[in-house]
């Protein structure tokens, strides 16, 4: 489902920068992309504390001839790497990141990934559907997408994740779109802040399996949805984005269920455009939304 | 704080009913009341199952001479109450009901129930401030509420409790008002179903003291306030009202709770005037809402 | 895109009744429902003013047999009309009304209706897709829904219309799913209270062609979107549903139009499913409904 | 009602600049703020188009002994104002700004006002109350805020607003908090950028007198307020803050103004915090908002 090159992105790049936070370090990297010529389009910071925190960049500049300059960018960001201690990372815009994307059997969450590509509202390209269940593969074909099924048993279970990793390549993107099995701590370590789960729930209330049913015993007046990216402990990783929608009385177990789709598909749809635009920074256990 | 009775509300009768769930039911009750010749202005149903459960009914209507056709009214439901295991409450909209609060230092939400009370969108008369602190004083003073200052420490908090009822007495409904104190479950079964309380979080999220400073090391995206009843069991009450604003990473615990201030406020505003039009039924360990 | 019937409708009913606002009309219907065996599990009422307006219910019931007993429960409703003028509308629950669409080049509202179908959110069997381009063809083919494209000329509109309606047939609703084109006022008078449209501003502000712009222009800081059944006169048909989203000084008018287009689709779809589900009625310029 | 000064904002400045966008302009000014030893703390930024457009940017930053070198930073800004085209503004942000309000009969959007200011989360002194009426004297006075009764008839109006002319002083910004009179194009043209109005509607829908109604008739679902600079033609002038609340048929002319009010004294307590904060810029009929 690879889209041709979109012209609003050519030559458009986006720096994100990390360091201690100290005067003058906009100062010194807006000088650094005026001497090269870069018009800043836009630009968001943040200093996790007033005094003595790290202090967080996010650029979107526009450079004639990116391509060709991007060594000379490079190498210029790392002579100042050293003296102010920066972590960076640099984005041709015009670059369609790849997704390999985990399901089970409901399609919801998949459909609205599928859909916002085509309608060009997250740019990236899904290059694998992987589920342990053959239930999805019309939806992934019908997108051009190549499915393939990994079932998982407890025995088995290694085995799959071996599989599933072949399958996945080197995507720069892995989401668990409601995939109803629970990742190894092996697997969560090998896409470190480029794996993102949605879970079913507001959390932290409701970790784990069934939340709608929690929910609902619990008399909840809101459910909700939450994007996170997965560590190895469940439900616990950096939130991305969360939202919730109005429930009353009269809602079941499976009311909720089908009011929380909505939800679920745009929280995650939300969450993975924000990755892919690289607006997303992890900072202990929460993240930077450059929204 | 008394105001004057509101023409609007004359001759009006509640009526909320419960009982297991048969077929008739409605047709019983709506020609008693076509029988006494009330009319119904308005009628929220609900049944907890769609076979075997409770019927839960509430009604508005106007007739001409309430007062003096209430215990007729009220005769001719108890003659049906054996055959179909009626429980009811029959209340006369004029009543204003009578509301104690307990409140701490801050006064956001108290504030809001007094300017909600002036407004004549609440409508109940507030009859007593009570507060283990004494700062709120001048918040009571200003809307011409008795303020009772009842202070509480580890070793008087069962004297503080008795203290605190007398002043109490007989009002219709209690409410904690960010009243910082946990109260003791015989203060708790002294007011069934008409004890509320506001938690400063998404309940079942962050339970306990210091919601916000949870929510911040937790990284979510939105914040919540709940009212609900309160039971023995800490923050597990039956949920009435919840609803939630959006931060982002910029917000310090400090910003939360500012910003959370305006959620508490709302919603329990919206629990206590929901309570007091009657329109609040706990069923187990959740809420019926007739809004 | 017939999907099987679904048992969780079977026997159940809807009568959806109008009348002059009188003493005694919930005790005559709801007796009725009781005398033929009918258990009411839920009903909603509006009286339009507290004397002498217009009564309205909705109810929701069971009754087994309800196909071979509605000729007897039809009878007696008519019956009652005489007295107490009523006009009335009784639905089996099990029925799956049929949907005629009209689309132009934009997928996303067409692509939410065949989302919601499939996954039985919607009750409803969507039975053509009308468009006067040809691009939307496949999304319809993907669906198995045949599609119609009808080119419409400023001299061939009245044709066209023509051959529309031919294709709409005795089609229950019909809804126009972002169609760029001013339907007729005859062709409005077709489909009385059951022809619906997405207009893609918060009406009243922004009537007619590119409201998007509009919105940019004005700098309003909300963007909405309104689902309407027509009549004669563009856009002012009585309003169903309304939602809006959040914008930004950043935001461009194709950014508008991006956000704008989750916020239509879900308009819509709700619009849609609440009527098909009996849940609106039309008053004068207004609608009622019970959700 | 004037405060103490608060610690967190010694030091911190804000500054506004705008310019014609050019390469290179963030690093003139980050570059100017590093030689003084600025330390900057938050950044936003707005490019009005990619290309030949505006420039804004707004900086928070610490400076220690800032009072002491603001006369150094605004030499250098003024000698960077010529090649770069620059308008500026320099604000320290312990510095309170002085608020005169208008009002009329209700008081919702005063008492919101006050309780803000009180509260700390609106930081500026409100110096003056004006009104037309006497109705909301007590409100002023129990919050210390000197009150001015001006009556308006049609052959005093002139004369009327010079009275007001005079009590707003040199005051930093005038609200009309519901003051239900139209003020003229010079007292408009006396505060530019610097009058803010509340009008009880989402704007532009159901501009002029009696929104309400109009909504109602309409038959609208969600009803809405809009917060926004006065200019010389009525409910035109640039948008600051809009939002909604949902309403459903049952909701009377009354009930919608009710409902409003909690919309009305939210969204423009946010726009004059904002304001108040440096965080509105006009561009030409719109706002740059960095919130």
């Amino acid at each position: 489902m690879a889209l041709a090159q979109d012209d609003r992105f050519t030559d458009v790049g986006r720096l994100v920068v990390r360091c201690p936070d100290r005067p003058g370090i906009v100062a010194v990297l807006s000088g650094l992309m005026a001497d090269v010529g870069a018009n800043i389009t836009d630009s968001q910071q943040h200093s996790s504390d007033p005094s003595g925190g790290t202090f967080t960049l996010r650029l979107e500049f526009v450079l004639a001839g990116l391509a060709e300059r991007r060594a000379e960018l490079e190498r210029r960001l790392a002579g100042l790497a050293g003296e102010w201690r920066l972590t960076w990372r640099l984005v041709d815009a015009s670059h369609r990141p790849t997704i390999a994307v985990f399901v089970s059997r409901t399609d919801h969450v998949l459909q609205e990934l599928v859909y916002r590509v085509r309608a060009g509202d997250l740019r990236a390209d899904i290059v694998a559907v992987i589920s342990n269940h053959p239930d999805l593969e019309p939806v992934a074909a019908a997108a051009g997408i190549p499915f393939h099924q990994v079932p998982v048993a407890p025995d088995t279970k290694a085995a799959a994740e071996t599989r599933a990793l072949e399958i996945v390549g080197d995507a720069d993107l892995v989401v668990l779109a409601r995939y109803m099995q629970i990742v190894s701590p092996e697997f969560c370590a090998r896409f470190p802040e480029r794996l993102i789960n949605i879970h079913h729930s507001f959390l932290p209330a409701f970790v784990g399996a069934n939340p709608y049913r929690a929910a609902h015993d619990r008399g909840v007046k809101l459910i909700g949805a939450t994007a996170h990216y997965v560590t190895a402990e469940l439900d616990a990783g950096p939130i991305i984005e969360q939202e919730v929608a109005r429930v009353d009385h009269r809602a079941t177990v499976e009311d909720m269920r089908r009011v929380g789709r909505y939800v679920e598909r745009q929280v995650l749809a939300q969450a993975v455009t924000w990755h892919v635009e690289d607006r997303v920074i992890v900072e202990g256990d929460r993240t930077i939304v450059f929204a």
